[in-house]
């Protein structure tokens, strides 16, 4: 299958910032035997996509590369082995490319979408069959593109390593992206959540999405001591710790013995000072979370949840939605439409 | 029951050294209805001993305490509604008196021999009932009493949380009690072992052992990456870490994607400067471990494994055995007998 | 502490039939130093209650016993030695008396409540401390008495070994007990939840109750290939199978390739003629649930879930609260009130 | 590419018996984009083979297919898009061909090597890389050739599903590769080994093989009540159930409380009176078991354990082989060498 036709597409230089976004032309893809061609109609963008584009990213090089790892979209063409999906079938792709299910390895890691192979900011993307997962039919396409790095990183942590259940309390901390699907997930589980914030503003939504008790971090920095407190006075079954070495020792104080801490977020300071001492005597888990595989995708879209989308651009203006993601004004996913 | 029988017991006063260690008179003690008075045969010291006396282990009190948490011997009388044991029968006890099974709480943090309460270098000493366990009958008392904290933490580690299976690769740093225990049990489970020392002395013992490969921390600094050499190319399954900040960073590096850290020694340095990158790209676990249960410390004894006892000394040199194990001459545990 | 007070409590004979039921008078029990008196205030009865009287139990004797394996009530005197709670406290007690975490054994299946050891239908029972919970504020006692046995059932069986998790689906038999409270745990915890019945009666009160599909066993005796059908094509992750012999073979139907079935109603049909070959050809997991343990029921109590109760007795007309269990004609659990 | 080369392969008929097994000539076979072709050099036979060739087995169909789930060879051949593997490597097959890891479903289900779809019994097959496991160098072609059916089956049952640990006791029953397998695999995770054989003359040959006690159920019958005697009193943690209705309820006496069935023999007698009265009160769980997944298999080559191999015979001879194994005379896996 060959094809003349000319097609949209971006490319982001890792180091070269934000700005550093440009669309260009590139002929129309054509799908091996395996592989797959999606008419791209939403992407949403990550907290990850702004440090790919400052070059601070790990799991990347330093060539331009095609951006953003969650999209969702139509099949538009397929090759000639594929099975999985048909031409028209509404898709989106897993974050970690080649993480299908079971153990995570270097070739799972090689292969997340925008870092380190391409991504889905374009008109058209080719993919392995392998990596698709059909979009339910509640789901509309911004919805469906809205969900795979975030919310697959909250069900791994929360569902298929946390092994969260009913009764459980659970503590996220802000309104990130991973920390609101976490929030949903632990609800629509059973769980009581507790959920901090430095913005009083911003309580009042994570209120409407479930919380059962939200801190203000800022008022109340001791607040893995309150935590403990409304934990049946023993701690947090489970804490999602998307903070760093700025949150860590609070999380360790909110924890309940035995409990565990799902480590995600490196990015607001990578070198924690941890204190070891009470990781053992509390007998406490540490898991650093991945995102996670394709059958963790397709489990967490047995469910009913909808993610919490902030706001909606035009493919055409990606900078501008890069800038508002950048400004830290959202709370949900930003998303762009084609 | 009551009597009037005159025993000997020691004390030790946290924050005094070793040398605040005496020994006294005391009235035999007697069992209220679901406690056991053992006649103690003999008792094993750990490190943590050592940190007791010093005053800077965080689960003790600063009054003294009768010490050693690891002992055994015979039971020489029962309370009323004692049906577990009896009389004549050989024990030893369970490191977290309370910790029967099932999750970890306050109540069991606070129960452990020789810190939280009184231990066991005494001739007699009174328990009760549910914290005792049946010596095997292979056991001698000595082997029996070196097994509890060190053994029962191995266990733990590797077998209930960790799942250490065969083909696993394991590494264990140096010749204390908890990694000796440790490579006894990861051979016994058909795993493959990479030990780490600082003295190639040492080597040839933890190749007697069954050690796979011994690396020497001193000349190969970087023994992390050569681990993940000889572990397939992938890291080790996993890792029982007893090094803290000291050894962290290259056990990061020795383990494999998706692999296990078991963390067991704050004391060589407590405040780690963790990079949680690799914590979180790799997908690695961190488990603090705090002993165990009674029903690990049961299954562990229906192995055939015989703890390693590098010297043992007579009650009446209860000092000098401290002092041996201070010196850091050992390789193996340290025992007293009665 | 002895007492000369006179308190009413009942006796059964195994095999004289529910009409041997009669009540008698006994000295005010004596709790021993870690036993706790209750004065009862509440207690529920169980379909196994009925087995019982007629004789056809396994684990139970031949000579009068105190029946009813389901109460709660307020502690009314404490043993010298008891911690865990105080006179005043609100409390129910674990069916498995002796199981309080971690491996089930014989000296636990020999201490089921109201079988193997006595019961709860007394004005004052006493009780060994470890087998006491506590009440939540929230449940009356009525209510606490209506959920020892069915419902740690369910829990062991959908949450402890099944481990269900939002977005599964579960199938629930009938309107006993176990299933109400399986419906409820079920849907709590995020799950699709298909019921059958053979009353369309019936039928209302599960959908009131979350069932998201009620299929008529009666109508539609292939009720496991609807089930297939709904369970998006693939069969339910997790049955609950209270039918026995009668249903299995349904049930096998109805699961999923590597889904669990929870064997829990041997009294409609003990001897199954099971069909291996879907067993095997389908990793079919086949798990015997008999109630659970004490951590089991302290896990299900930090939910908001509260029990379905049909109908209120006086302690007075025990009897007529036995025959209008074997009526059948309830829905929802029997309880009495003294 | 393409070729006129002719090789040779066999088909078998289903329901023709293994007479109908016919030697014939076809084109060498080309791999498409992710395909190896694979020169054969060894296969092994299973009690399936039989089944299949009898027409009894549920998982094949009616037309003439290539027989033989397992072989091992090396790649000569790579599709275009291929990664795994390279021309000239060593190389066996998954026995579910499509069962990389994570989840059992139809997909895998319907693609059982030399049943649903084609076998090994060829000079040259065609299999996706997927399917693909390399061979150690410590293990011959015709020792890789013995593993696939039973040993990942052994695998899956035991460490997978059953997570036996070292001081567990394991029961095997006969003689048959699948109990070998198990054999093996118990004795090198430490565990406790009791097997059972109607044949005085193989028990000397298990005994060999590590069994700590082999019990010939023709003379003791009640062999249950035995195993329950040597493990601990308390039976044993785990039955590799092979023998189907007709050993099921020895089974159901030998395991312990809470304890583990592996189901895996449905050939024996598919249709089991099994009595769930046991099963519920005893609490104990049987598990279907159908051999298992790539990662299973790659788990299971990461042990030094290598195969009992009891005949071997040339690629001509594949009749002979057939009616060997049919003959029941061998003890260890039957192989024909190219």
């Amino acid at each position: 299958m060959t094809s003349t036709q000319t097609t949209k597409a971006t490319q982001i230089t890792p180091g070269g910032g934000i700005e550093s976004l440009v669309w260009g032309n590139r002929p129309l893809p054509d799908p091996a035997a395996h592989e797959v061609r999606i008419r791209v109609h939403a992407v949403s963008l990550n907290y990850r996509d702004l440090v790919i584009a400052s070059g601070h990213y790990p799991l990347t090089h330093s060539r331009p590369l095609l951006p953003v790892s969650d999209g969702a979209g139509t099949v538009d063409a397929v090759g000639s082995a594929v099975t999985r999906v048909r031409v028209g079938d509404r898709v989106t792709a897993n974050f970690v490319r080649d993480w299908i299910s079971g153990t995570f390895g270097p070739a799972q890691q090689a292969s997340s979408l925008g870092g380190e192979v391409d991504g889905m900011l374009a008109d058209y993307v080719v993919l392995p069959e392998h990596a698709l997962v059909p979009i339910p039919e509640a789901l509309s396409f911004s919805e469906a593109a809205a969900m795979p790095c975030a919310g697959v990183t909250a069900w791994n942590a929360l569902i298929f390593h946390g092994r969260v259940q009913a009764g459980h309390t659970v503590v996220v901390q802000g309104t990130g992206g991973v920390s609101l699907f976490a929030l949903q997930i632990a609800k629509h589980s059973g769980a009581r959540v507790i959920a901090t914030t430095g913005d009083d503003a911003k309580a009042a939504k994570l209120q409407a999405l479930g919380a059962d008790l939200v801190i203000n971090y800022r008022t109340t920095p001791d607040w893995g001591s309150v935590v403990r407190q409304h934990a049946n006075g023993d701690g947090a079954d489970h804490i999602v710790e998307v903070g760093g070495a700025g949150t860590l020792e609070q999380s360790l104080r909110a924890v309940r013995l035995g409990g565990e801490i799902s480590v995600i977020g490196f990015l607001a300071g990578a070198a924690a000072n941890l204190n070891l001492v009470p990781v053992i005597l509390n007998h406490v888990r540490l898991n650093g979370i991945f995102v996670g595989s394709r059958q963790m995708f397709e489990e967490f879209l047995r469910t009913p949840i909808r993610p919490v989308i902030d706001r909606t651009f035009p493919f055409g203006e990606a900078l501008d939605a890069y800038r508002y993601l950048r400004s830290g004004k959202h709370l949900g996913k930003v998303v762009l439409e084609n």
